[in-house]
């Protein structure tokens, strides 16, 4: 039942585009969804998209545009004029709308507001882009179904037979006062089932979750997730209701924040796709190499001082690659837990010294595994000296990662860093630099002493 | 207006549980929802949980078991007769009902299904719990409101308040032929707005989205996702209508999925988090770092073959923790982006050797970048042949790590292995090996011509 796009249905559709057959085109599309529409689109050369575009009816058309992947859109809509993108933008929800024209450049942004023909739209859309990124004003819509508390149900559901036409898909209708400050919302299961004559006041639910046009994006994915909402009204700072949030929107938002996240701990920093250009990939992943190069040097200082011990005794060096591994590894593996907790809200206060301790206790644990394994093969394969030193200097690196991966996201959280760096790049570093030093260290005090 | 749980809260909190000061935590409970009262539920001991437990009213109660941590509510539960879990789960809707149920030990699970009072709910958690886990027979709840296509708006307004007590929010009425089939979907504000005569197969909509019993949480999370939907319709291999999906349940499979693909990525092999127990932790942990442990044994015994060119040349081992650490940040990168791109679904078919074309054009970037900045500094620092050496094999590495962290992946992803295992500690352990062998073997053959 679900579309699934293979490559060679992409060729046969490009073949179609080359060969301007509308007619077989036509006639795929009509069977697909706008979003599969918009998958396709999302991979073709931006000719061929335009073609496709051309195609679809009035009705798919904005849906497909709303769809599609900024960069694509953003090609796309560069070889429309101001009044075709008025056109597309005419009949969206004012978030989408405004979601669209926000991307344009500024000089474009009025020129296309000044053509669209419902005003009331252009007036949304134009308050609608003021807001900050990030927050609930940008993210909300403003189509929504209002009533007065001292209306009847039989008036109500007239009103919303009047407002409808603006709004698409309705869950809930909200009721304000004589001032449109929200005081109370009705689902529209209550208003089915309740007498005709009954007053909204009386079986509205007045106990309801909403947030200021100021909210931001993470606390409002937060409130929707914690109590499951599938929508949440916005209200001004005077507590006037001004639109409304759908979950689809707060969906897009927790997907992007963990593909976020993903990319920090990887040492990307930008948001990059596999679609964008080779300087800007470059560009997202120099930052963090550089920070590794640096690392690496201060690695070669620290080694460079024992230059002499290592003439002596070669056989150091073998295992150098093992100790900054397991640094990295443990560090890691500390840092994503402690990441996790604090996503989810389970750290607290003096919560957090037993965490420390717990963690210190996994390292001792898993520390005592891998360092009792590598005394015995160091045994084996060469002498006790090295053997002792591999042990002692493994053992003790994983208790600093263990500790340092769980301090170093607590410090940057609490110093409003995000703490997903921390486990990426930044802590492998760190904890690359400290083994060595610990390494060398108890080398040359075994080898020295005995 | 967010609640915003602290440390100070929690220990006011703790101090009134132990001087049993019911009236004090009755009205500080009275004023919070059922996911904060979960939230300060999960921070405390089973005794205080159960005391806190046993104020809530019969309301309230079930919803704060609902949102509890796995392991609070099994060992909350551990504390319960099977008749006062039976009450609990008596007034759940059946897929939350049978979601605690299926945690419950088995023979326990038969006792609370029979002390059940309502045989139809009872009835439908036995067919629930009996679905595989993660699919959407698992993820559904029967609770639905479903109307015949031949009867009128009236007859059906009439059905929703028949039907209604079961279901707490309702999004749609599901249309069904005489066999039980699903043959359409009516909106409640269509609903609202149609004439009272017209019948209901003229006003549905017969074009809706719909999953079998069978199909994976993934695949449901990625149409919801796809097609924005709030619900979506189960049916059985009939095509009867059997259960319906919400979107609250599919937010939760998506942020788990989020929280997976991070642990994977860094070397934790189980789901695990902060309040887990030291031994769990512990276990999770130690798999992969003990194939780090492999990859440092074999990356020692590589730099041995070299321990006689270590002796003369002991300015060679400066630079391993370099060549590691790059080799394995590259990889990290490279694969990650990779890993993003199969997620969603912007990868395809002849597609890949083009990524792999433009990964090794990031990486004949920043391989350039970095081996440049590192020759000019090991040129200042060393002598020409180390820094040629370094260079050269940091480029080599760079080039290397970002085919493997794009070719691994890609690979794993065929062979149906999760992918993001890929970006953690298997590429870095691979490329930390490579960047050696890489690099001794440049090493070897600059110093032994020149």
């Amino acid at each position: 039942m679900q579309f699934e796009l293979t490559s060679e249905y992409l060729e046969k559709l490009r073949d179609a585009i080359e060969e301007k057959n509308a007619a077989y085109l036509n006639e795929q599309l009509h069977e697909l969804y706008a979003p599969d529409i918009a998958e396709i689109i999302n991979l073709l050369r931006v000719t061929e998209a335009a073609y496709i575009y051309e195609l679809l009816d009035d009705e798919t058309a904005p849906k497909v545009l709303l769809e599609l992947d900024d960069d694509t859109r953003e090609r796309l809509l560069a070889t429309f004029s101001s009044k075709q993108i008025a056109e597309q933008i005419d009949n969206m929800d004012s978030d989408d709308a405004a979601d669209v024209i926000s991307e344009l450049p500024q000089n474009i942004q009025e020129e296309v507001l000044s053509h669209i023909e419902d005003l009331d739209q252009a007036s949304d859309i134009a308050e609608l882009i003021n807001y900050e990124e990030g927050t609930a004003g940008s993210l909300m819509a403003k189509e929504l179904v209002s009533v007065y508390g001292f209306e009847t149900v039989t008036a109500c559901i007239e009103e919303i037979r009047r407002q409808t036409d603006n709004v698409d898909v309705m869950y809930a209708v909200y009721v304000v006062d004589n001032n449109e400050r929200l005081i109370g919302m009705l689902s529209l299961k209550k208003l089915i089932i309740s007498h005709p004559l009954a007053r909204i006041e009386e079986i509205q639910d007045p106990d309801i979750q909403y947030v200021k046009t100021s909210t931001t994006s993470e606390e409002i994915a937060e409130i929707m997730q914690k109590y499951d909402l599938v929508v949440l009204p916005v209200v001004d700072q005077f507590g006037r209701l001004v639109g409304r949030i759908t979950i689809d929107d707060i969906v897009d938002v927790i997907t992007e924040a963990a593909e976020e996240s993903i990319q920090r701990m990887s040492g990307i920093s930008d948001d990059v796709d596999t679609n964008d250009h080779l300087w800007r990939l470059s560009r997202a992943r120099i930052p963090w190499l550089l920070v590794g190069m640096c690392g690496g040097i201060v690695g070669s200082r620290i080694i460079g001082t024992y230059e002499n011990h290592l003439k002596i005794h070669p056989e150091m060096a073998f295992f150098i690659p093992l100790i900054g591994a397991m640094g990295g590894n443990v560090g890691v593996q500390s840092s994503a837990i402690i990441v996790q907790g604090l996503a989810n809200n389970t750290l607290l206060g003096d919560n957090i010294t037993s965490k420390l301790f717990k963690e210190l206790g996994v390292g001792i644990i898993n520390g005592t595994i891998c360092s009792g394994l590598i005394w015995g093969y160091a045994l084996l394969i060469e002498n006790w000296k090295l053997a002792a030193t591999v042990s002692v200097a493994l053992f003790t690196v994983i208790l600093c990662a263990s500790f340092l991966g769980t301090f170093v996201p607590l410090t940057m959280n609490r110093f409003k860093i995000n703490p997903a760096l921390a486990t990426g790049p930044f802590v492998t570093t760190l904890n690359d630099i400290i083994g060595i030093t610990i390494y060398f260290f108890v080398g040359r005090v075994l080898y020295t002493s005995f």
